[in-house]
């Protein structure tokens, strides 16, 4: 039927490349050091174009190799520069089974396994926040993704004509969040029609937390202007600076004016498994919802984003509904809850949820508890150290020196930023349990051996 | 300082792990065919509970063989239930390398490789869709994502005092899509503050083809009653039925009206590839804006969704951006343009386009291209069959018993649906180069030996 190309045999033997896959997996297991070019070199180096004929699984294997190398490895004991770093191997098998299966989290039907698996994450995670009767959520690709959900269906819980009608037909919406929030409130705002201007900044302290009288008179001076508040965002773990905002206080605000209450606890949400630290979050038990990572200070493979709902009306499913009737079909034959494709605004949704229960599954919370306690004593540790060195505090104002220094040698990375008008400081972000203290001495090591000269 | 846990030596050893890892990757790479449950009874069969404490390697393998066990395998040649079928050795590598990399793509310090490889991906995509002047895009988490930025970049380009007021400040927006559209079209509609009353459907022929003369009636007719239309969705590939909208045909409604024409060509753009067949997306050089998925006929691993758009003058990143000093720093060691991750909605994004990339790598375009033919020409085969055949109209009607009868036995996977007031039918998805005419032979008897008696 097509030239050349019968249709009788299938053209892809499986069996055939396993070899080729065992081989690539033994190189993905090698360690090796980032090694630093800038775009144009590394251009030349990397052999980027496609063409029309392929390559031999030898040259295959090279080009691999060369992704390897060349890349950044967050998973190196001194990468400190995001949010996450290390590597959990259980979660790293789920990767590589879900990667494998191909599975997507719309029906029951496709994904039997995991959709009972990310019920049963979320469950967990949902008692560990603290709420008695139950709630909702999912697993998304990413808390940007979160933070736009608990938006949205906190315009839906005030203002359910908006799905049909839109934003024109509605009066102007107000968020609250403070200075120190992430950017995906902003970004979220944009999208959904509400407007990055109707986002209000709430001051916070010098510590990073936000001030609650300061958000109360933001309330009133919104709706005296006609405005109408509807959500207010607290961060438990903002990016910077790693504070923690006062739940309580806020949530005793939310429930005067009746607002949503949500938290971006995709950074801070970890300490809630910590008996020691789980106060930085307390009052968590009253919000609304909640957006937190297992994939940032608890090391799941990327992305693995929980988005927690405390509603028990099917509100995550009545906002995001459109009921498509290839997918959804109702005259199915098992019962229809376990599909849970209709509470997303994606269509195919990875089974992220997996790698996290795996690894729990093989440390137990007792083991996830003492590494929250271990990065939260080693960045105590470091702390103590820098107050001892001479010369720390100096040494911000040429941090992008140190630090394109730091990327050509491929020693570590770590980042920097200035906040509010000050100087460029570099951020340390203290995560895997590969880390240990020589790594924080050799942090301050290096950062005076690469700047001692400016 | 942590009560029996030194900070002095790391906790986690990964090289004794990695015997773990080999373990596992044996037990993913082995065969093995879909054992169907009801979820109560799938529940009892998996250990689901996550407990305080950790569980022994050989229990987690264990936990990992029933959990691959249990799952519905896509890559099955007899899956035929979803836009995505099959497995491609060179994408599933590349999928474990970024897995076990943790790679983000938000900025080039952090992914240099992948950043670059997504560029030369996006490059040759364009260059197939025939943007002559080049474009711009990125890898989203999704086809339904994609859509949606088209439609924020289409409001954007119309009104940007959107994004900073909101559309409280602006005329009531109006969508135009046909409908047989995806869902996708209507979720970001409601979830943007357009309204999903907004979404004006256009009808479609028989074939399932969008009506040009019914679109530009009804765009005359919404402006008539004072609403701004300002995108069109036309679909390449519809998810029922397969049918391609007339671009060409669009394209000058949408130029007459100065509407933004973006095209779903998440299932469709395949085509696009092959020579014989890229007639079906006529026009498609004059859109503003193509949403495609590699992970859908093309095979790459999910997922794999490319957002392409036509526009040189940084849309994208202006539409998008919220410019957070601690990621994008301006102060920087190299040339700025490479850091892509204020042109998205999302913060932390998957290298997805690697997939793609060493796919393409070592097939070449010709393969490509030839697997499309294939697949279109055994989706011949099939419906040619099918008139051969006694008794398949009838079936119709017994879809949804057919359906439990092939899950439960676990034979094979289809996908069914009503389709405008019709019978329900089985919609059959022909991608994988693992599937052979036999395969086809398969489907035909096994739906008749399933629904014989009914």
């Amino acid at each position: 039927i097509v030239d050349n190309d019968p249709l009788d045999d299938p053209p892809l033997d499986f069996a055939a490349t396993e070899s080729f896959l065992r081989q690539a997996m033994t190189m993905i297991l090698e360690d090796a050091v980032c090694e630093w070019h800038p775009p144009e070199e590394l251009k030349e180096l990397l052999d980027l174009e496609l063409r029309d004929g392929g390559e031999s699984e030898a040259r295959i294997l090279e080009l691999c190799r060369d992704a390897i190398r060349y890349s950044v490895k967050p998973t190196h004991p001194h990468f400190f520069n995001q949010l996450f770093a290390g590597l959990e191997p259980y979660s790293l098998v789920a990767s590589f089974i879900t990667e494998a299966l191909k599975p997507s989290l719309y029906t029951y039907e496709v994904s039997p396994v995991f959709t009972l698996m990310e019920n049963a994450v979320l469950k967990k995670l949902i008692q560990t926040v603290g709420w008695e009767e139950g709630g909702d959520g999912l697993f998304n690709a990413g808390g940007s993704m979160s933070n736009m959900y608990a938006m949205n269906l906190a315009r839906y819980r005030h203002f359910p004509e908006i799905k049909e009608l839109g934003n024109s037909a509605a009066p102007r919406l107000a968020v609250f969040t403070s200075q120190e929030c992430h950017y995906s409130i902003s970004k979220a705002a944009a999208l959904m029609g509400i407007g990055t201007k109707n986002v209000f900044v709430v001051p916070s302290d010098k510590r990073g937390k936000m001030i609650p009288s300061a958000l109360e008179e933001q309330i009133k001076s919104v709706k005296s202007e006609g405005g109408v508040p509807f959500i207010v965002n607290a961060t438990a773990g903002t990016t910077v600076l790693g504070a923690f905002d006062p739940i309580d206080e806020i949530a005793d605000i939310c429930e005067k004016y009746k607002l949503w209450l949500h938290v971006d606890a995709c950074w801070g949400g970890a300490v809630l498994m910590s008996n020691k630290h789980k106060l930085l979050m307390k009052g968590i038990h009253r919000v609304d919802s909640v957006a937190w990572n297992p994939h940032k200070m608890l090391m799941a493979c990327l992305q693995c984003s929980a988005f927690l709902v405390r509603d028990k009306t099917r509100l995550l499913q009545r906002c995001h509904s459109a009921r498509a009737s290839y997918l959804f079909q109702q005259d199915k034959f098992y019962n229809l809850s376990y599909d849970t494709g209709d509470k997303s605004v994606q269509c195919s949704r990875k089974p992220d949820a997996f790698k996290f229960w795996l690894m729990w599954k093989a440390l137990g919370a007792s083991e996830l508890e003492q590494r929250v306690d271990r990065a939260l004593a080693m960045a105590r540790y470091l702390a103590d150290e820098i107050t001892k060195r001479e010369g720390f505090r100096l040494l911000m104002e040429v941090a992008p020196v140190v630090k394109e220094r730091m990327m050509k040698k491929g020693s570590m990375m770590v980042g920097y930023q200035p906040h509010r008008g000050q100087a460029n400081f570099f951020r340390m972000v203290v995560i895997s349990p590969q880390v240990s203290r020589q790594d924080m001495d050799f942090v301050l090591d290096e950062i005076h051996s690469l700047g001692k000269d400016l």
